[in-house]
Protein backbone atom coordinates (compact mmCIF):
# COMPACT_ATOMS: atom_id res chain seq x y z
CA UNK A 1 0.00 0.00 0.00
CA UNK A 2 1.01 3.35 -1.27
CA UNK A 3 0.52 6.26 1.83
CA UNK A 4 2.06 9.66 1.99
CA UNK A 5 3.73 10.29 4.92
CA UNK A 6 3.76 13.47 7.41
CA UNK A 7 7.02 13.99 9.31
CA UNK A 8 5.56 16.25 12.01
CA UNK A 9 2.82 13.63 12.89
CA UNK A 10 5.43 10.68 13.21
CA UNK A 11 7.41 12.77 15.40
CA UNK A 12 4.64 13.63 17.33
CA UNK A 13 4.12 9.76 18.13
CA UNK A 14 7.86 9.57 19.92
CA UNK A 15 8.31 10.11 23.47
CA UNK A 16 11.61 8.29 24.04
CA UNK A 17 15.11 10.01 23.03
CA UNK A 18 17.59 8.22 20.97
CA UNK A 19 15.14 5.49 19.85
CA UNK A 20 14.83 5.68 16.06
CA UNK A 21 12.09 4.67 14.81
CA UNK A 22 11.28 3.46 10.94
CA UNK A 23 9.18 5.81 9.23
CA UNK A 24 9.51 4.06 5.56
CA UNK A 25 11.58 1.86 3.83
CA UNK A 26 13.14 1.76 0.17
CA UNK A 27 15.52 -0.66 -1.70
CA UNK A 28 17.86 -1.32 1.15
CA UNK A 29 17.47 1.50 3.03
CA UNK A 30 15.35 2.52 5.94
CA UNK A 31 13.97 6.18 6.65
CA UNK A 32 14.07 6.61 10.12
CA UNK A 33 13.21 9.80 12.75
CA UNK A 34 14.29 10.61 16.01
CA UNK A 35 14.26 12.87 18.42
CA UNK A 36 17.72 13.44 20.26
CA UNK A 37 18.38 15.34 23.66
CA UNK A 38 21.87 15.27 25.16
CA UNK A 39 25.22 13.66 24.57
CA UNK A 40 25.18 9.88 22.79
CA UNK A 41 28.40 7.78 22.58
CA UNK A 42 31.41 7.44 20.43
CA UNK A 43 31.06 4.86 17.85
CA UNK A 44 31.16 3.86 14.42
CA UNK A 45 29.85 1.40 11.42
CA UNK A 46 32.16 -0.96 10.16
CA UNK A 47 30.72 -1.21 6.78
CA UNK A 48 27.77 1.46 6.32
CA UNK A 49 27.41 5.15 5.82
CA UNK A 50 25.15 7.24 7.95
CA UNK A 51 23.39 10.34 6.73
CA UNK A 52 21.48 12.68 9.58
CA UNK A 53 19.29 15.10 8.44
CA UNK A 54 18.10 17.77 10.60
CA UNK A 55 14.34 18.98 10.88
CA UNK A 56 14.26 20.78 14.32
CA UNK A 57 16.54 22.69 16.75
CA UNK A 58 20.44 22.28 16.37
CA UNK A 59 22.94 19.13 16.00
CA UNK A 60 26.86 18.75 16.96
CA UNK A 61 28.70 15.36 15.04
CA UNK A 62 31.50 15.81 17.01
CA UNK A 63 34.13 13.96 14.70
CA UNK A 64 37.37 13.50 16.47
CA UNK A 65 39.01 16.34 15.05
CA UNK A 66 36.28 18.28 14.94
CA UNK A 67 32.65 19.60 15.63
CA UNK A 68 29.97 19.75 12.70
CA UNK A 69 27.30 22.19 13.70
CA UNK A 70 23.88 21.36 11.80
CA UNK A 71 21.12 23.58 11.79
CA UNK A 72 17.40 22.73 10.13
CA UNK A 73 17.59 22.12 6.82
CA UNK A 74 21.14 20.58 6.63
CA UNK A 75 22.67 17.58 6.51
CA UNK A 76 25.61 15.41 7.04
CA UNK A 77 26.74 11.77 5.73
CA UNK A 78 29.22 10.61 7.64
CA UNK A 79 31.04 7.91 5.79
CA UNK A 80 31.80 4.24 7.38
CA UNK A 81 34.54 3.47 9.98
CA UNK A 82 34.60 7.61 10.82
CA UNK A 83 34.24 7.97 14.71
CA UNK A 84 31.02 9.82 15.49
CA UNK A 85 29.14 11.44 18.76
CA UNK A 86 25.67 13.23 17.82
CA UNK A 87 25.45 16.35 20.37
CA UNK A 88 21.77 17.61 20.82
CA UNK A 89 22.02 20.88 24.02
CA UNK A 90 18.33 20.62 23.41
CA UNK A 91 15.92 18.48 21.68
CA UNK A 92 16.50 17.72 18.35
CA UNK A 93 14.38 16.07 15.15
CA UNK A 94 16.48 14.09 12.54
CA UNK A 95 16.06 12.10 10.18
CA UNK A 96 18.05 9.08 9.55
CA UNK A 97 18.70 7.23 6.33
CA UNK A 98 20.20 4.05 7.20
CA UNK A 99 20.75 0.48 4.99
CA UNK A 100 18.45 -1.68 6.61
CA UNK A 101 21.31 -3.60 8.10
CA UNK A 102 22.37 -1.04 11.03
CA UNK A 103 23.01 -0.82 14.46
CA UNK A 104 22.57 2.60 16.13
CA UNK A 105 25.77 2.03 18.58
CA UNK A 106 27.70 0.81 15.53
CA UNK A 107 30.50 -1.26 16.44
CA UNK A 108 29.46 -1.12 20.07
CA UNK A 109 26.55 -3.22 21.76
CA UNK A 110 25.45 -1.80 25.45
CA UNK A 111 22.63 -0.16 26.97
CA UNK A 112 22.74 2.75 24.39
CA UNK A 113 21.51 -0.25 21.77
CA UNK A 114 17.90 -0.28 20.76
CA UNK A 115 15.95 -2.63 18.16
CA UNK A 116 14.18 0.11 15.70
CA UNK A 117 10.38 -0.39 15.39
CA UNK A 118 8.39 1.01 12.82
CA UNK A 119 6.40 4.17 14.00
CA UNK B 1 35.79 15.01 2.75
CA UNK B 2 32.98 15.02 5.55
CA UNK B 3 30.71 18.63 5.05
CA UNK B 4 27.31 19.63 5.81
CA UNK B 5 24.80 20.52 2.93
CA UNK B 6 22.55 23.17 3.34
CA UNK B 7 19.43 22.43 1.53
CA UNK B 8 18.29 25.28 0.48
CA UNK B 9 21.63 27.28 -0.58
CA UNK B 10 21.65 24.36 -2.77
CA UNK B 11 18.21 24.83 -4.12
CA UNK B 12 19.37 28.68 -4.55
CA UNK B 13 21.68 27.17 -6.94
CA UNK B 14 19.04 24.97 -9.24
CA UNK B 15 17.51 27.73 -12.04
CA UNK B 16 15.88 24.50 -14.28
CA UNK B 17 13.10 22.37 -13.60
CA UNK B 18 12.94 18.60 -13.54
CA UNK B 19 16.77 18.54 -13.37
CA UNK B 20 17.44 16.53 -10.33
CA UNK B 21 21.17 17.73 -8.91
CA UNK B 22 23.04 15.21 -6.26
CA UNK B 23 23.57 16.39 -3.07
CA UNK B 24 25.47 13.91 -1.73
CA UNK B 25 25.93 9.90 -1.72
CA UNK B 26 26.09 7.09 0.88
CA UNK B 27 26.52 3.87 0.76
CA UNK B 28 24.36 2.50 -2.75
CA UNK B 29 22.67 5.76 -2.84
CA UNK B 30 22.15 8.98 -4.01
CA UNK B 31 20.54 12.24 -2.10
CA UNK B 32 18.83 14.55 -4.65
CA UNK B 33 17.52 17.97 -5.12
CA UNK B 34 14.94 19.10 -7.87
CA UNK B 35 12.73 22.06 -8.12
CA UNK B 36 9.76 20.92 -10.17
CA UNK B 37 6.28 22.44 -11.89
CA UNK B 38 4.69 21.42 -14.35
CA UNK B 39 3.66 18.01 -15.14
CA UNK B 40 6.30 15.04 -15.90
CA UNK B 41 5.88 12.11 -17.67
CA UNK B 42 3.94 8.69 -16.37
CA UNK B 43 6.65 6.15 -16.10
CA UNK B 44 7.83 3.71 -13.69
CA UNK B 45 11.16 2.20 -12.44
CA UNK B 46 11.98 -1.54 -13.31
CA UNK B 47 14.41 -2.32 -10.58
CA UNK B 48 14.35 0.61 -7.78
CA UNK B 49 11.71 2.18 -5.51
CA UNK B 50 12.06 6.16 -5.11
CA UNK B 51 11.23 8.67 -2.62
CA UNK B 52 9.85 12.16 -2.90
CA UNK B 53 10.08 14.43 0.00
CA UNK B 54 8.59 17.48 -0.35
CA UNK B 55 10.63 20.70 1.32
CA UNK B 56 8.93 23.41 -0.24
CA UNK B 57 5.38 23.74 -2.28
CA UNK B 58 2.30 21.10 -3.01
CA UNK B 59 3.42 18.31 -4.91
CA UNK B 60 0.56 15.71 -7.01
CA UNK B 61 2.01 11.63 -7.44
CA UNK B 62 -0.47 10.82 -10.22
CA UNK B 63 -1.07 7.25 -9.74
CA UNK B 64 -3.21 4.89 -12.01
CA UNK B 65 -5.63 4.81 -9.75
CA UNK B 66 -5.66 7.87 -7.53
CA UNK B 67 -3.72 11.39 -6.11
CA UNK B 68 -1.28 11.15 -3.41
CA UNK B 69 -0.71 15.01 -2.46
CA UNK B 70 1.88 15.78 -0.69
CA UNK B 71 2.77 18.97 1.41
CA UNK B 72 5.59 20.50 3.21
CA UNK B 73 7.01 18.14 5.04
CA UNK B 74 5.63 14.73 3.53
CA UNK B 75 7.08 12.25 1.64
CA UNK B 76 6.21 9.26 -0.21
CA UNK B 77 7.77 5.60 -1.35
CA UNK B 78 6.60 4.68 -4.58
CA UNK B 79 7.48 1.40 -5.32
CA UNK B 80 9.35 -0.17 -7.92
CA UNK B 81 6.98 -1.13 -11.46
CA UNK B 82 4.20 1.35 -10.21
CA UNK B 83 3.37 3.91 -12.77
CA UNK B 84 3.68 7.78 -11.33
CA UNK B 85 3.76 11.32 -13.00
CA UNK B 86 4.75 13.81 -10.44
CA UNK B 87 2.62 17.16 -11.10
CA UNK B 88 3.42 20.50 -9.59
CA UNK B 89 1.02 23.54 -10.08
CA UNK B 90 3.18 25.65 -8.67
CA UNK B 91 7.06 25.61 -7.77
CA UNK B 92 7.83 22.46 -5.78
CA UNK B 93 11.02 21.64 -4.24
CA UNK B 94 11.89 17.97 -3.46
CA UNK B 95 14.54 15.86 -1.94
CA UNK B 96 14.66 12.49 -3.97
CA UNK B 97 16.52 9.09 -1.99
CA UNK B 98 17.36 7.02 -5.43
CA UNK B 99 19.73 3.99 -5.66
CA UNK B 100 22.69 5.26 -7.77
CA UNK B 101 21.59 3.92 -11.13
CA UNK B 102 18.01 4.83 -11.19
CA UNK B 103 17.52 7.38 -14.66
CA UNK B 104 14.73 9.89 -14.16
CA UNK B 105 12.15 8.76 -16.61
CA UNK B 106 12.50 4.69 -15.38
CA UNK B 107 11.36 3.01 -18.79
CA UNK B 108 11.45 5.34 -21.11
CA UNK B 109 14.90 7.70 -22.30
CA UNK B 110 12.91 10.61 -24.26
CA UNK B 111 13.57 14.76 -24.09
CA UNK B 112 12.68 14.29 -20.47
CA UNK B 113 15.72 11.85 -19.70
CA UNK B 114 18.47 14.11 -17.85
CA UNK B 115 22.01 12.88 -16.88
CA UNK B 116 22.23 14.15 -12.77
CA UNK B 117 25.26 16.53 -11.98
CA UNK B 118 26.39 17.27 -8.46
CA UNK B 119 25.52 20.60 -7.26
Amino acid sequence: MIHKVNIAEKFNLIEEFWSPRIAGELNDSFIKIAKLKGEFIWHHHEDEDEMFLVVHGKLIIRLRDRDIKLREGEFVIIPKRVEHMPVADDEVHVILLKPKSIINTGNLQDEHTVIDQWI
